[in-house]
């Protein structure tokens, strides 16, 4: 089988260009498009200082159709009154045009610096240079996958299939996100998004954007996307600053032919989904600004869900255990201490504590252990924190990276 | 006037002695001794994991009494079960015979490296070597604030007298923290501490000793302290790591005769009281771990006070804001969405956000500065964040420190 990428699933025509809003000149003007029509549904920050294109975006997917998203990167057109809305609805209006159809049929995206107006001449020129070579190659799905990206290091895309029946459905998915990642999503934006109330995620400028060519009623990818976001990008945090922009978007082509509708398929399709948005929000964590490696929380036996969701956000977030997994230092009294001051039930003296798979404390007391075998595990690309508080049956999940002196370079010196 | 120290309230004795419990040969073992009962007021820490020196003083300040303080740094006695609080009360024990008092009059504390039992051999001779030193120069205080020491730069002390009827009552107090600093101390565990339910304040290990010789009742001085705590330590934040250890107590000795009980003297006794602990929270930021400046984070015009604190506390933890004051950078999307990524109501249309007195965001539209000018003003040892929310009445002023690659050096590097 060859390489799968987003514009695998059938019916969608991607592009990116540079057209100078980014320093570095990488693609910094993306279009998707789908053939026609396509089922839509979305996530988006619950940040209450909420970007232009997020205002608008939420507006136009609110009947849960789309025919495709425009983007641009370097300037995340948030914080900027009227006229970034006016420009946000601009950028749709002329991709509408180019592609025959409304413009709220399209969903504007925007990531980079706060508080600045969009370069609406780049942005024009690009949308125009975008347009005129789009195509549906491997090409094509990089150079949109590129045209996302900020600080990130590289680009992320993952992809699956799923048999429907007879047949083959694909999805696929690219995302960006390096810095001010603690994504919080919901649909609360999303007309569609009945029953999502009191979904609450991760944070960043993490991007989104998923293609499917299975047929699926919008609510139906409404319910999938909720559930996969809570577990995948709400699960990813960097520096726990949850952006203006975050957006993640699925798009549903229906061009394989292939209804998934019944509750099996719904299941299997789920399923796939998921892997999809595990492995993006995965690469996110990877990519943190100065990661040098991936640190997965592991909260198992609390209370309840939310009171894991907790714990291991506490854990994920905090500065002294990052450094701590930076330099490769077994210093488990900070995991400890993070757990108990996050102002959920925790009880130290019924807690495990396993970093590498080690048990490092155990029943309120501090193992004996080999801190210098300890650390060796620690110096690799995963690194595990599993604690089993022996309350309940909560648990949950959380992909953070270390805290290393390139994360102060990087964001110390991204000058406005 | 003669510059006061910790021993300038009458009544009081202390030393410091290096017992070999740190790397760094500075004083670690600390007593400080009131040469009668006391009265005595404390918050601990509300860390779910409390250190065992904590769940011992808690004991003992029940009673509102104390002689005095019995203190190592280098090793925080947490997370150490049983054998740790046998130790703590141990260290009570050899204390008391030396002062010829009951082991619960004395309140053991801790700071340093969790996980680890108290090498009690050092602790002894130490304990021993300091009451043969004991003494009220300005010396013997001096070796005392450097006995509670760990990563702090520098010892940290204040003081004020105040007026009370003839008399001058004179205050004064030490503090150490630098990192693992974001209190949230509260008098839970004080039975003096009526009333002081609902008390969240702080994280760090930060402890503070205070001493006055005004004669006060144990339920007054808890009440003040409470008081003044919450906008003073819990007022502060390096990495928002709430410690195991947290502990701020005072002692009065009663020997300047000045009886502070009507409710004009208590407001007097109050001032001087917040003067010292805010002196004493400002030096733990401005000696945070790696910090290069001090950023004052005023949040106004919030719903409700306990709004202004959220709000001012995710603006002072954020990384990328404490990243962007490193680089003198006035990136002030950072701060804007941070204050609306923290769940509490947030309109950034009525929000008015200055940075060192120049206004850079207004009503939701950017406003237009000169950004090398600013970028100057925040090179300077002090940066304040003054955001009005435009809502209501509710205020908080908060303290942190910039983030450096030198935060991550030390706690990178800090190995178990």
């Amino acid at each position: 089988m060859a390489e799968l990428h987003l514009l695998s699933p059938k019916g969608f025509k991607a592009a990116g260009v540079y057209a100078g809003i980014k320093r570095r000149q990488t693609p910094d003007v993306g279009l998707l498009i789908a053939d026609r029509s396509a089922s839509a549904a979305a996530v988006f920050t619950t940040n209450k200082v909420v970007a232009a294109p997020v205002v608008v975006g939420q507006r136009h997917i609110a009947a849960g159709k789309l025919r495709g998203v425009v983007l641009n990167s370097g300037n995340a057109n948030a914080c900027t009154g009227r006229q970034g809305e006016k420009d946000a609805i601009a950028m749709c209006r002329q991709t509408a045009e180019l592609a025959g159809c409304d413009a709220t049929e399209l969903l504007p995206s925007s990531t980079g610096i706060i508080g600045h107006l969009l370069p609406m001449e780049k942005v024009r020129s690009g949308i125009a240079a975008a347009w005129k070579g789009i195509g549906d190659s491997k090409q094509h799905a990089h150079d949109f996958a590129a045209a996302i990206l900020t600080t990130d290091t590289r680009r992320k895309s993952a992809a699956a299939t799923v048999k429907i029946g007879r047949q083959i459905v694909t999805l696929a998915g690219v995302c960006k996100g390096s810095g001010m990642i603690g994504p919080r999503m919901s649909a609360a934006g999303s007309a569609s998004a009945k029953g999502a109330k009191g979904l609450k995620g991760l944070h960043a400028t993490m991007l989104a954007y998923l293609t499917t060519d299975a047929k699926i009623s919008p609510a139906a990818l409404q319910r999938l996307l909720n559930e996969s976001n809570e577990a995948s990008f709400n699960a990813v945090t960097v520096d726990d600053h949850t952006s203006t922009n975050d957006t993640a978007l699925i798009l549903a082509s229906g061009a394989s032919g292939a209804s998934v509708s019944s509750a099996g398929d719904l299941r299997k399709f789920k399923a796939a989904l998921m892997e999809v948005c595990q492995s993006l929000a995965y690469q996110i964590a990877a990519d943190g600004e100065g990661a040098t490696k991936v640190v997965v929380v592991n909260v198992r036996g609390a209370a309840d869900e939310t009171t894991a969701k907790t714990i291991a956000r506490a854990i994920a977030n905090s500065p002294l255990v990052k450094c701590a997994m930076h330099g490769n230092d077994p210093n488990w009294g900070r995991i400890v201490s993070a757990a108990g001051m996050c102002g959920v039930a925790f009880d130290p003296g019924r807690c495990i504590l396993k970093l590498q798979g080690t048990t490092v404390f155990k029943s309120g007391q501090p193992v004996s252990f080999n801190a210098a075998a300890v650390s060796k595990q620690l110096a690799k690309k995963e690194v595990a924190i599993d604690l089993s508080c022996g309350k309940g049956a909560g648990q949950a999940t959380l992909w953070t990276c270390d805290l290393s002196k390139e994360y102060v370079t990087i964001n110390a010196d991204y000058h406005t």
